[in-house]
């Protein structure tokens, strides 16, 4: 007979395996289904996240920032060195490393919570009396009944017509973190999160970068002021952005590729570069899981549809994360897979959509939560912005990190806070301070009033909070 | 006739020059009185904190951090150098460019705010018809009429009998941020915060460095976990530090200091070193204020007596930061500042001593707000601590800064927030999330609901949250 679970988790990235864990803490007999392997031939957990996302990024980002820093920030300190040299498989291996501590962090986390993970690629077969078959099939076959099914199986990068990734010549995210050597120019088509931040590591470890954006606007998602300002930021770091550009052909050589596109003004160009990273966004994996053997649908885009808890539209079947509406954050994904266990426990949790903060890890740091000022424009909100440089904080001085600025957008007759926007140093940790009181509720003049340790970056928050009624203290 | 003010202030450190602006900005005629001479011999504002304190240590401790970083903890990373050297003259030019700017910046906002600066010594001459007479002596001796007076005067450095400081063999923390050289050996008599830091500044730079401390536990102030933690990792560091030691005779050669002191043990030592740093706390500058001529007495300690509204016992003489009761904190200061500024003009604002938090730049950071383990123990309140560490936070092992953890100490019974204690990188900006939610009377769920950026440190204060409830996702 089949083995019985009261949830089957399809997929163990951050939204999956953290809904295998908080299933597992709230008394759930759990299991979830993984066939993620490695580069050494291991099955490993964490999904793109954890192995060719989030985590091996910011290693490199680390390890490119370090290097950059010893070439052109240390001389004003007095440090002066020689010799600067970077071992590209020595800083992999550093990353890999990581990777490994953590990927193995979430088996021993299974373990603990006694989560059974089944290798292999769960298909779901049908409706059966204890809820649903689902066949995994990996070494060996198996076939478990899911009393509840949580989809999270995430995304994977969009790929074009034209353009073959072969992560050597032409590569994704997952090919640009393992590049085994500099390579003098690097071409990346699509300006987004992704793009960016590995076009950013290759620029510091030495490559002429080329960014060609098919949007006319760059950083459209972001703030209008801190999309501004961190176009200037990344052009003086010597980052070549194109935005409305229009791609054409892509022809790869021996050790070069080669491609046609029109500019913002029309004009035929040709770019020629040793590697090309395409990252023009990331498609739902829902292609492939059985989900019409149940009759789940999808939309025209690949998404599962699902309502405010993360319900698909049959009983005890939830789907979460990349593969739901929503921006494709690891954070939402791991919220959603708290709620959805807490749902099936009978819970009432909630998340609050507003409330989940953006980060794009170049740096200067790229971090807000709520609304920007052009999303609260074209929503006619009446509201009042406030804005504090770090340029004016001691703390960011003595750290060298002076670039950038926090803006507080907030209702302009209740003081209410309605958005943060951070370019800066540490960003994604000073936006933490923004996320809490918008969950309370503040206003910006709560900010202004609660005490912020001096020196620290923080008190550029507090500055762009007391800014808004026009009261900054160092302005 | 004597120029009137409604505000007087004496002293322009972050207390005065703070209060000076909020008073300005509520519609006030504003002076404020400082005589501060710079290393160049120009007249600047800013007291302690910017010229000799917060600010310039900041600088250092980041020099120094890039210069060890460069030779012990990029290898890992794949890069290498060679000849790594320090400049200490670019080093202090740079820190002095710092303050410079940043005590530049207060006078321009003196001038924007229509700031009267008095240059000079202020004395409180007398009660008289438009409120209190205060004369100035400076280059030219003035005398001024102010409606309310806020004394700000800040604290200087405690000397010890038989340990004159020279600021060249013996230094208080003025000096010690101005070496000349790295000393080969460097004691430290003290292991507060000052202490601490600047002992970590030349450490990294070079030295030997050994801290005697009288009291018999390490760090008492902060978390009794926490200390433990700062124990091991400054140990680690080669930081010698001895507790429960008795300092006696402090003999000064040419080039050399030799300390006789007997250890906790009671056995007789002798430790000669190349320099001297005396951090053994602070005292108030209030001796020569003319206090006693409009019949205001300090205590026994040198404090002024003053209520929660930072108001003596004469009506329109206020005193705030280092010179009245609670931590000689900057940021403490600048709030009393604002609250003063608030309270002449007929405002109700109200400081919340309990969420003012603290901060000690070590590395790694050490953060707190609110009451340590030791302290609800004492109190006899019953507590639930959360604690997760930066070890398994994927964003903390990219940066290569795994040490230390982030402590959540709750009610036991309604689970408000008592005390969240970091010890880890950028603790300083970690900690201003915790304050936030101190100040909203935040449960530890309310934390551990909250959505935090992945990957990021401030995900390890959501998990110590969690851990309250033993429901840590990721331990």
């Amino acid at each position: 007979m089949a083995k019985e679970f009261d949830v089957v988790i399809i997929g163990a990235g951050p939204g999956g395996y953290i809904a295998a864990i908080r299933a597992a803490q709230l008394g759930f007999s759990v299991a979830c289904i993984e066939k993620w392997t490695n580069p050494a031939g291991k099955m490993v957990l964490g999904g793109t996240c954890l192995n060719v996302g989030c985590i091996p990024s910011k290693a490199l980002l680390a390890s490119s920032e370090e290097f950059e820093k010893i070439g052109h920030h240390l001389a004003d300190h007095g440090i002066t060195t020689s010799d600067v040299k970077i071992d590209i498989a020595k800083m992999l291996a550093r990353k890999q490393g990581i990777v490994d501590k953590m990927t193995g962090g979430i088996e021993y986390l299974f373990k603990k919570n006694k989560i059974t993970w089944l290798k292999g690629h769960g298909t779901i077969i049908a409706k059966n009396d204890g809820g649903y078959q689902i066949d995994v099939k990996g070494a060996e076959a198996e076939s478990v009944t899911a009393r509840n099914i949580i989809i999270a199986t995430g995304s994977k990068a969009r790929h074009l017509p034209g353009m073959p990734v072969d992560n050597k010549l032409i590569s994704d995210n997952e090919g640009a973190l393992s590049f085994d050597t500099v390579p003098k120019t690097l071409g990346v088509i699509g300006a987004g999160v992704i793009g960016l931040e590995l076009g950013s590591v290759w620029r510091r470890l030495g490559a002429d970068v080329t960014v060609l954006e098919a949007m006319p606007e760059f950083l459209a998602a972001a703030d209008v002021g801190v999309a501004k300002e961190a176009a200037k930021q990344f052009k003086k770091q010597g980052l070549d952005i194109n935005v409305g550009v229009k791609v054409g052909e892509v022809k790869t050589g021996k050790d070069s590729v080669t491609i046609s596109y029109t500019d913002k003004d029309g004009n035929g160009k040709t770019l020629e570069v040793d590697r090309l990273i395409v990252s023009v966004g990331r498609v739902p994996n829902t292609d492939d899981l059985g989900l019409g053997n149940i009759g789940l649908a999808t939309d025209e885009r690949g998404f599962i549809p699902v309502d405010d808890h993360c319900r698909t539209k049959l009983p005890n079947v939830y789907a979460i994360g990349d593969v739901v509406r929503g921006p494709m954050l690891a954070h939402k994904a791991e919220d959603e897979g708290v709620l959805v266990a807490e749902v099936i426990a009978g819970q009432k949790p909630h998340i609050d959509y507003n409330c989940i903060p953006w980060v794009i890890y170049t740096s200067p740091e790229i971090a807000w939560v709520g609304k920007t000022e052009q999303q609260l424009k074209a929503e006619g909100r009446e509201f009042k912005p406030g804005q504090f440089p770090f340029a004016a904080n001691g703390r960011a001085l003595g750290m060298g990190a002076s670039d950038g600025f926090v803006k507080v957008l907030a209702d302009a007759k209740t003081d209410e806070i309605l958005g943060v926007h951070v370019i800066g140093l540490n960003a994604s940790d000073l936006i933490a301070e923004a996320v809490v009181a918008m969950e309370f509720k503040a206003a910006s003049e709560d900010i202004g009033r609660i005490c912020h340790p001096h020196p620290s970056l923080s008190e550029v928050m507090r500055e762009a909070a007391l800014d808004v009624e026009k009261r900054a203290l160092n302005k």
